[in-house]
């Protein structure tokens, strides 16, 4: 793909090869604001956190940013005080090759859980200070890749206060991910001017309708984490309040932002070869919706279905009915995009089939299930469970 | 395997090729008391139901099977008010094929959910009902077969009142296979005399710690049936009490019973390569325990680990971490049989994960997770996620 220009005003990147995952891939990226960045976290819900995780959510109560260091190839995670120490060091290197203040800098790692992390890589640290240039943001991206098969970006502009403002983000996730309140990791920068407390629940609620609507596996990563932050240099008056029309402009774009990196990391699940939505409608609440519509997008048979473009609707029932929702099979509707194959609970035969299957033979598709019980609604993006996902998953750590 | 002689006194079985899964297998079968048996039955808890289990869930209330009938390859599940004429006319036809009332008659349909049986296939009943022998059961195990590759069956003996008492079983299942309550097909037979209450109350004690602690996939059938019929022909003074003796040495033959069975699923769970325990020792109580152990059990990258003989115990303690329970990682143990491989929540280094990949080389294993919140237990058995699984599903219907 054409290269995406991820430059925003205030912001530098680097990344090398640190020899974490072999010599000859990008595995640590530095991300860089000229001056500290009002900041905001979401971290994973996992009960056991990585501890460059615990830091992060320690540190980012002070509501600024000026570094984030990320390594790929070891998660840091159940690592104990000796992971920790080494969080906590790599924090402290980075703040002495920037002459920052330790508690501005934030450290993420993603990789194989449970084993420490060699501290030599972070040798290279002025190395990969000296590297930085407002146009790496991608190298970035492709260093924080583990099974990822593509480097995962966006960026939108919006203008406030008649200033243009820029946001990029960049993410990374293809197995683990059943992201709760959090996903893989991501980093948002822009140029706006904003409150950190602003930022924080412009944040939470683009992860909601976001990365906490994928899923890959059903699995939940221990170092989930996404950043945003934001240098100010965009010029517009600090936005200090949510209620605002300048923050309302503001979130609509990471909202729309956070929403194109979490379909990317579906359509890169691990083996994925369809990026599928599970739309419910009409249950008792949104809640029960989305209760429906992850117990599907989960569903081992519903995923193999689709990797066999096989329009299986009765697995789709099958587990509807043990979603632990209240439902009653004789008002469900079943329809893939608009081809309705099930109406009433019941087959509407072979040539709505035929239909049905010529659209998952599509790269996307929407599976639209309607409840009939109520106006809750909610969409989970999936992908199909493959060959490949087996392969790469069994295969992983060897 | 040599075959199991699995003649129980006052039971008489066959089978027949009825052309539902096409010409040359084995898909319907009868099972036929010479009188009306003591009956108990345990259904799927899915909220969507087959028709043959809602006719089932009916008529067991009257405490007494004379005839069990039962057919692969179509699941009259999402079939309306068709299906449930077709389930019931299958059930009348039976009962005149037999000469018995209709309300002794059960029908249990296992195979593609939202088509319609051919009612042609019923035929063939006056065929299948001479072929009853009383040493044909292996036929009828055979006849519920779907991708299962090896019919399950198991007797057991035990002498009650001086009387040799036999019990005799089959099932079959290999994928949507997470039963809640039930399992999928089940036909145990006994010639104990038991009244119909105590056979319920043992048959719900017995699928509790066997096939309600199995999954393969996560996924729960909408057509999951166990029966337990006795004849009473043993001799036996009729058991009319669960306190009694008596009573508790059938349960433990029936317990003994139903968990071979339900072993002989997951081990032939759609794909599987793996036997795999996963027992969850000092859970805050038995239904966290069972909560941790179900999560493990179900996570499809410890599956695929387990694949590929990978001792991921990362991927396992992440699993615990998004389980839902009360957990700190700095007390988790982990060993695969006897080898630990994680201490305190922390990895035991290259020589014990070399030898815990060893256990991972056998086709059965247990993975023993301790958690040092409390004294809850449970054991969940699990197979690996395997690419035949995938190839097996993708390729299910067509």
């Amino acid at each position: 793909m054409a290269e995406l220009d991820l430059r925003v005003n205030g912001f530098l990147f680097s990344a090398i090869k640190a020899g974490i995952r072999g010599k000859d891939r990008l595995d640590m990226g530095l991300i860089y604001a000229l001056a500290p960045a009002a900041a905001a976290g979401v971290f994973t819900t996992n009960q056991v956190k990585a501890a460059p995780v615990l830091l992060g959510m320690e540190r980012i109560k002070g509501g600024r940013v000026q570094a984030v260091l990320v390594n790929s190839g070891i998660a840091n995670a159940c690592t104990g005080i000796e992971g920790m120490a080494k969080a906590r060091g790599a924090a402290a290197a980075t703040a002495l090759a920037m002459k920052i203040s330790e508690e501005l800098v934030q450290v993420s790692s993603t990789g194989v859980i449970g084993q420490q992390l060699d501290m030599a890589c972070f040798d290279r640290l002025p190395q990969l200070a000296a590297g930085l240039e407002a146009d790496r943001a991608m190298d970035v991206a492709r260093a924080i890749m583990t099974t990822d098969t593509v480097p995962k970006v966006a960026v939108r502009t919006v203008t406030i206060d008649g200033h243009p403002v820029t946001i990029a983000g960049m993410a990374k996730g293809s197995g683990m991910i059943q992201p709760n309140m959090a996903t893989m990791l991501s980093y948002i920068m822009t140029d706006a001017a904003v409150s950190p407390a602003v930022l924080q629940q412009m944040l939470v609620n683009s992860v909601n309708q976001s990365f906490n609507r994928i899923t890959v596996d059903g699995d939940t990563s221990t170092n989930d984490t996404v950043l945003l932050l934001a240098s100010g240099k965009a010029g517009n008056d600090p936005i200090d309040s949510l209620a605002s029309s300048a923050a309302q402009l503001l979130q609509g774009a990471v909202n729309d932002l956070t929403r194109d990196l979490a379909l990317q990391i579906v359509a890169d699940g691990e083996g994925a070869t369809k990026l599928v939505t599970i739309r419910v409608e009409g249950g008792s609440s949104d809640l029960e919706a989305e209760q429906a519509a992850r117990t599907v997008a989960n569903s081992p048979l519903v995923k193999t279905a689709f990797f066999g473009q096989d329009a299986n609707w009765g697995r789709i029932i099958a587990a509807l009915g043990r979603s632990g929702i209240e439902m009653d099979q004789s008002t469900v509707d079943i329809a893939f995009d608009e081809v309705r194959i099930v109406a009433d609970g019941l087959w509407l035969g072979s040539t709505a089939e035929e239909a049905a299957t010529r659209v998952l033979q599509q790269k996307a598709f929407t599976v639209r299930i309607t409840l009939g019980q109520g106006h809750g609604t909610c969409a989970i993006h999936t992908c199909d469970l493959s060959i490949d996902y087996v392969k790469i998953n069994a295969d992983y750590r060897s």
